[in-house]
C-alpha cells in the first residue's frame, strides 16, 4: 500500500483554510500539513479557544482530508538566529514583541513549545520546522573562521533546543527540523553534528525534503538511510539547477523565480530530484508516513501545479514488493 | 611574447620578502605581487620612511624581480562589511583601532586611500584587494530578504568606495577589486551592479580570479570577454569541486583543507579552470599585464607548488598568431 | 491560460484540407496552421477567387479550429537560393516558369508579396516561411572563403527581402522566418546579421523552431531572450542525435530517417529538444501566440504521432504564476 | 499496428495459471509466454497427457490471451553448465535425477528437445531459454586462462546443442537463446563466436532482452542491428545502474535487491535501457513478433509493477512510418 | 621504435623551403611532407628542371630530414568541385587557365597525374591530397535532394579520378585523399561509398587526419580499424569543440580562429583528438608511416606550437609491446 | 618527503634480477618489491641455503635499491580457490605435487607460512599476495545462488588463513591482500565481510591496488579512507574503461590486450584511475610507505613504460603541506 500523500499549506496561506482544503479534495490530496501561519493553524488560539482544534478537525472531514502533522517554520527559525528586520515580516506579533534579539529568541522558544502542546492538543504526534544558526551567514570562511566560534554554534543550538524538545518529550509529540540552508544542519555533516549536539535524543529528528539537497549537489538516498531512524516526516519538492556557465549557483542575491539564478524550486518531477531513488530508499528504510508536496516554482501557476504534483507522486510512489522475483524459479 | 609571471605573496607572508624574494628568483619568476601584510609591504612605513620604498626595490632589483602590483585584500574588506571578531584578527592594529564598526570602516577607507598614495610613491600603478560587502551574509533569503535592502548594499558600496577611488584617480592608481564571494561582486550579475553602482567610473577595475568562480560553475571565459575593459590584473589560482552525492557545494562550514568539503582551492593546473581557455581569452581581448599566481593548495607543500605552478603557467601561456594559418594557402 | 496549440499542415498537404481538419479536431488541436501548398491554402486562388477564402474558413470552423497563420517555405527559399532543379521539385509552375535563375527570384519575390495579401485578405496576421541564401553553400571555408563574399550574401538578402517586407507593412502582416540551415539565418550570429541587415524592421520577424537549434548544440533559451521582440510565431518540433562516434553530425549525405545519420527530426517530447525549458522562456517574453506543431518524424506514423506531440504539449505548456511562492509567509 | 504485448510467466510461477492468466487480462495483456515450470507449461504432461495442450488454450482462450512462444531457461542451464547443487533447486527431479554431471546434461539435453515436440504439439513455433557454458566461470583471466580452453568451451556447446537443434528443425520449431551473462553468449563477442560455432543454423535464433546488455554498458541497437536475421523474439526487462563509487558493477556477490549492488533488474521504463531506441531498431529490421514483458523488480510489487510496465511499452511502442514526412512537400 | 615525425609544409608556405627546413631540423623533427605550393615542391619544375628533384633532397640533407610524402591539396580540389572564385584564388595560373569549370577540371587532373611523376622522379611513394566533390554543397537536405543526384557524385568522383589512379599505378606511387569535410569522402559513409565507387583499387587510400573527424562527433579509432588497409599516411592536427549552447557546431560562417565559432583547429594535444587511443590502434593495424603535423592554431604563434606539437607527439606516440604482461607469469 | 617509488618485478619475471635491478637503478627507481617467482626471490632457497638472502641484498645494493615487500601472488591464489589445470601453470611443482585439490591447498598455505619465514630473514616486513575464494566464480547468482553458500566461503577463506596468519605474527611480518577480482575481498562490501571473517587481526590487511577498482566503477579515494589502518603497501597500476556500446564491460572472455574487450591494464596516468586524488587522500592517512608500480600495459613496450610510468609518479606525488594557506594572513 502506497503512502498517503497531503499537501503543505504555507504556500497557500493567503486562502483560508475552508478554501484550500476544498480544493485540496477536489485535486485528491489525502489530507494536508497545517502551517502555523496564515489561518491555516494557530498555535494560540489552539491553546485558548476550547473549540478550535475540533473545527480544524471538522473542515478537515467535511473534504475527507486527514493530518499528519503541523509546521511552524517561521518561529523555529527565530529561536537561533540572528534576529534582524527580516523576521519582524514573518513572525507573530506577540513573538516579535520589541524586537531585542534576547527577547524575541525566548519568546519564539517559548512559541515552539506551546506549538508541541497544541500539536497534542490537536492529535498530531509530529511538529515540523526550522531552528534558525547562529553561524550560517559565516558560511565563506572570509575573513577567517574561527573555528571555534562555529562549534559555539552548534552548542547554542543544543543549548536553546534542549528545553524545547523537553516539552515535546512531555507531549509525545516529536519535532523535525527541516534540514536547509540558513538551519543548523543542512547537509550531512552538519546534520551529524547538530544530532550529535543534542545528543541524537528521538524527540528531535527531521523533516526530509531533497528540494534543499540538489542544488548542492548532495545525494537524498544515502542521507535517508544514514538518518534512517531520524526521518520522521517527508516533504515532496523540487529543485532544479540552472547552469549555462553564468548563472551562479550561489543566487546572485537575486530572488526565487529570476531567470538568472542558478538553480531555483520547481513543481515536484520537473527537476533534479531523482524521486524513485528517494521513494525507493523510504520504503528500504520502512518509511510509512505521509508524503507532503510543498509546492514551490514561480514560474507555474500553483493551481495547475498542484494536482500536476500529486498525480506525479502518484505514479511514481509504487509499494515495495513482498517477495524476491526469483524466488519463482525455486522448487519450495 | 608571453606575459610576466609573478607571485603573489599573501600566502608567504610568514617569510621576511628577502627570503621569499630569493626563492621566487630561484624558481624562475619574473617579479612579485606585494601583500600589504607581513613585511612585505607596509603602507605606513611607505608613506612615512624616506628610504622604504627603495629598499624594497632593492630587495626585488637582488634578485632580478620586477613588481606590477600591491595587493591589500584584509583592509579593504572592512571597508563594507558587518565588522565582528574575524577582522580583528586580520587587521592592523591602528585599523582596527576600538573596535567600533563605523570607526574601523573610516580607517579602513582611509587605510585603502593611503595604499593609492604609498603605490604611487613606490612607483606601481596597480592596487588588488577586496571590497567587504554589507549584504553579503544575506545570500540565501531566508527568511525572505526585502529586495530592497540588497539595493541598497550595492548603494552603500558606492558610498563608501567613491571617496576612495577619487584618491587612486588623483595617484593615477588604479583598484581591482578580485570578485570573489564575501564581496560586493563574486559573479556576472553582481559585478555588473556593482559596476554601474560605481558609475562604471575608470579608476575602480577587476583583478580577475577564476578560482572563485569554478565551484560556482562559472565560466570564465564570457566575463573576461564581457568585462574586457575593467580587466586590470589577473590571478593564477584554482579550485576544484569534489562532489560524490555527500559533500555540500556550500561547504558544510569546513575549513578549507578538509576532504568533507565539496570544493577546495588547489594549486594551478590541478583543478577545475580551463587555464588555456582562459589565456586563449586574455589573449583575445588584448591583456598584457602579469600572471600573478596566487598560490593556495592544503594538500600540498608550497614549496613543492609553486615551482610547479610556474612551470604549468609557463608551458600553458602561449603567445597568440600574427598569421592566419591558411593565408599560407594563397596566393599574394 | 495556456497558449493554443495548432497543427501545421506542410508534412500533410497529401490530404485534402477537409480530411486533415476533421482529423486536427478529433485530436483535440485548436487550429491549423495553413501551408501554402498541396490544397490547403492557395495564394492565387485567395487573391483571385471571390469566396476561396471564406471556404477555407468554411471548414475551419465545421471542425471548430483556429488559424493564426499560413506558411510559405517553399515559395521563400526560391528568392535567394542559387537556383537548381531541386527548386523545381517544389515551386509552383507558374513560379518555377522557365527556371532561369533570376527569373525564378523575381516571382518567387512577387509570390511572398502576394502571400502577404493573401493573409490579408483571409484576416490572418502572420506569414512563416524559408528566405534562402545566396551563400550558404559556402558553409565549410574551403577552399577559403573571401569573406567578404559572405558580408555580400547578407546584402543580396537585404535587397531582396526589403520590397517583400514593404508589401507585408502595407498589409499589416508580419513574417517569421523560420531560423533554419539552409536560410540566411540558422543560428545566434547569423540571426544578428541577417537583422542587421534589414534594418530589423519590424515587419520581418521570426518562426522560432528549436528542432534546428538542438542538433547544432545551440540552446533555444538565450535565443528567444535574445530576440524577445522578434519571436512572432512558435513552431514544436523536435530533432535527436544520434552520436555514437560512427555517425556523422553532418548528415553524410543520407537522407531523414537514415538510421546512420548522426541526428534526425523526432516527433515532440522524443528528442533533445528541453520543452519545459522553451515554454518557461516563452512564459518570461510574454510570448502569447500558438504553439504549432510541425509533425515530422521518419520513424513513427504520423497519426499515432500527432495526437502523442499534442498531448506532449498539453502537459508540458503549463499558466505561469501569478504569485511569488513565498508571498504568502509574510504578512500583509 | 504495433506488436502483441505478452507476459512472461516465469516470475509468477508461485500461482496457478488460471489465476495469472485471469490478471494479466485485466491489466489488458495481449497473451502470455508460458514458463516450464510451475503449472504453467509442463513438458511431460504436455508429451503424455493427450488434453493437456487444450486445456492450456481453453484457460488462455478463456481470457482472450494468445501464445507465442514456450520458455525453458531452468532445464537449459543444465545442458552446458558445470553441474553443482544450485542446479538441483531448479531443476525437476526427473532431469537432477542422481545429479551426475553428465547424466545431467544428457538429461537436460533430452528435455530440451522434448520442450521443442511440446511445443509443435502445443502449436507454438518458438521455444526460448539459456544454454549454460563450461567457461562462463573462467570469466576474468587470472589464474591466466590458457585461451584454447575458451575455445573449447564453444565446441563444446555446439556439440551438445546441435543434436538438440537437429529436432527443433525437425519438429519446425525454433530457439531463442536469452543472450545472457552466465551463457555461451552474453554480448557481441560471444554471440558471434556461439553462432559461427554452431554454423549459423536458422534453428538456433535469439531471445532479445536488453536488460542483461545494459549493465554492460552494451548498446542494444546495433545488436539487433547485426543479428537481425536471428531475432526471434524479444523480452521487455529493464536495468539500472547504481554506481556512486562505492558499489560495484560486479555485484558484490550480494543478491538482486540488495541497494549495495553496482546495478539491478528494474520494472521496464524505470531502468537505463533506452527502449524507444529499440523499438525504433526492431521496427527498421522488421521484427513483427511479441514484446515480451518478463518482470522483475526487487523494490516493486508485481502486481503495481506489471500494469504500468505493460502502459509503458504501450505508449513507447508506435507504429512505424509509411510515408517521408518531406514528400508532402514534392509535387507528384 | 617509434615512428618518425614530419612537418607537413602547407602552412608554411610563405616561407622559403631553406628557412623552414633549418627551423624544422633545430626543433627536432625528422622530415617534411612538402607542400606543392609556395615553393616548397614545384610540380612543373621537378618534371621540366633536371635538377630540381636533387636540389630539393639537398635542402633536407642538409638539415638532416627525410621526406615520405609530398601534398597537392588546392589542385586536387579543384577536380571534382564546382568551379568558383575561391579557386581562382588557390590554384596555379597555368592550372586556373581561363576559369571555364570543364577546362580546370580537366587541367587540375592532369596536374594531379603530373604530381606522381613528379613524386616518382623525386623518388617518394605518397601523394597527399583532396578530390573534390560535386555534390559536397547539397550537404542539408533542403530544397529536397533527389538522391539519385548524390549517388551520381560518387560516380562523378570514379570518372575523374580513375584515370588519374591509372598513371599513380604506373608511377608507383600512392595517392592518399585526406578525409575531410568538402571533400568525396569526410565521414565513415561516405568513405565506404567513395572507395566502393572506384572499386577499391589499391592506389587510391587515405591520408588519415583525425581534426575532421572530432568536430563530427566521429571516433577515429574504429575508422582506422575498418579501412586498415587504406590509411596510406597520417596526419597529427586536431580540433576543439567550443559548444555553450550559443555556438553552433556548423560554424556560423565565421572564419577560423573566431571565438564565436563551435569549433576550430587547435594545435596536437590541445584539442579533442584522443591521440592516445589512435596511436595504439595505428600500433594494432601495423601503421609504420610517418606521422605528420599538419600545425593549424589560429590563436598561438606557430613558432612555439610547431615544438610543443612535436613535443607532444614524441611523448604520446610510444612503441608497442612485444611480450604479454602476463606470460611472466607463467613456466616455460 | 615523498613517498619511495618500487618496482613490482612480477612482470619482469622473464628476466634475470642482476639485469632488472640495473634497467630499474638506471631509470631511477628507489628500489624494487620482489616477485617470489622467476628467480627474483626463490622462498625454498631462502629458508634453506645460507646466503640467498644476502645474495639477494647484494644486488640490490649493488645498484642503490631498496625493498620493502616481496610478493607472492601466484600461491597464495591456490589456497583458497578450486583448483585447476590453471594453477598448474603457474604453481611451482613442489606445491602443485600430484594436483589433488586438497594437497595443493595445504602445500599452499605452507608455502605461504614459508613465505613470510623468508621475508623475516631477508628482513623485510611485508608480504604482498592473493588468497583465492571458493566462491569468486559465483559472481552472478544464476542458477540462484543460496547466499548461505557465499556466506560459507568467507568462513572457508578464515578457516584457511588464520593458520598462515598466526605464523606472519609470529614472525613480524604482516600480510597484504591485493584487493582484486577472483579474490574473496574485491570491493568494499567484500573487503568489509572478510576483514570480519578473519577477525580484523592486524596480521591480516591490504596491499592496495586502484586498478582493480577503477573498471568496477569503484572509487579508491573513500577506500583508502575506511580501511586507513590497513592499508600496508600500494601499487600504483591503472586500468582504462573503453566503452563505445559495443565492448562489454565484463570483458567477453577476450585476453588482456584485445582492443574488444571494455577495459584493460594501462600503464600508470595513461587510464581512468585519478592518481593525484589517491596520493591525497593517503597523505590524509599518513600513509609512508612505498609506492610500487606495478606495470602492465599490452599496447606498450615495458621499457618505454617503466620509466614513463616512473615520472608520472614522481610528478603526481607531491608533499603534502604543512601550513594553513591562511596561516599567514593572521597576526600570531
Amino acid at each position: 500500500m502506497a503512502r498517503p500523500v497531503t499537501l503543505f499549506t504555507g504556500q497557500w496561506a493567503d486562502l483560508p483554510l475552508e478554501e484550500l482544503a476544498a480544493r485540496a479534495a477536489r485535486w485528491g490530496f489525502d489530507g494536508l500539513e497545517l502551517a502555523c501561519w496564515g489561518d491555516h493553524f494557530d498555535v494560540q488560539r489552539a491553546l485558548q479557544e476550547p473549540d478550535y482544534v475540533q473545527g480544524r478537525w471538522a473542515i478537515l472531514h467535511q473534504h475527507g482530508l486527514q493530518c499528519f502533522a503541523i509546521s511552524n517554520h517561521l518561529v523555529g527559525q527565530a529561536v537561533c538566529d540572528p534576529i534582524d528586520r527580516r523576521h519582524q515580516g514573518v513572525l507573530p506579533a506577540h513573538v516579535w514583541g520589541n524586537g531585542d534579539p534576547e527577547g524575541v529568541h525566548a519568546r519564539a522558544a517559548q512559541e515552539m513549545m506551546n506549538t508541541a502542546r497544541a500539536a497534542a492538543k490537536f492529535g498530531v504526534p509530529q511538529v515540523n520546522g526550522f531552528t534558525g544558526s547562529a553561524i550560517w551567514h559565516l558560511l565563506y570562511s572570509f575573513p577567517p573562521n574561527d573555528f571555534t566560534t562555529i562549534a559555539q554554534g552548534y552548542q547554542e543550538f543544543a543549548g536553546r533546543w534542549n528545553p524545547i524538545i523537553d516539552v515535546y518529550d512531555q507531549e509525545g509529540v516529536k519535532f523535525g527540523l527541516e534540514v536547509h540552508p540558513t538551519e543548523i544542519a543542512y547537509d550531512y555533516v552538519t546534520t551529524r553534528l547538530a544530532l550529535d549536539a543534542i545528543g541524537r535524543r528521538p524527540g528531535f529528528g527531521i523533516n526530509f525534503d531533497p528540494s534543499h539537497f540538489a542544488h548542492q549537489s548532495l545525494d537524498a538516498v544515502p542521507f535517508v538511510e544514514e538518518f534512517a531512524d531520524r526521518i520522521y516526516h517527508v516533504h515532496v519538492k523540487d529543485s532544479k539547477k540552472f547552469l549555462n556557465g553564468r548563472n551562479s549557483i550561489l543566487g546572485s542575491h537575486l530572488n526565487f523565480g529570476d531567470a538568472r539564478r542558478g538553480w531555483d524550486f520547481v513543481s515536484p518531477g520537473h527537476g533534479d530530484v531523482d524521486f524513485e531513488a528517494l521513494f525507493r530508499a523510504l520504503n528500504r528504510i520502512g518509511y510509512q508516513g505521509p508524503l507532503s508536496i510543498e509546492w514551490e516554482d514561480s514560474g507555474m501557476d500553483r493551481d495547475w501545479g498542484a494536482p500536476d504534483a500529486l498525480a506525479f507522486v502518484r505514479r511514481t510512489d509504487f509499494s515495495p514488493s513482498a517477495i524476491a522475483f526469483d524466488a519463482a524459479f525455486q522448487k519450495r
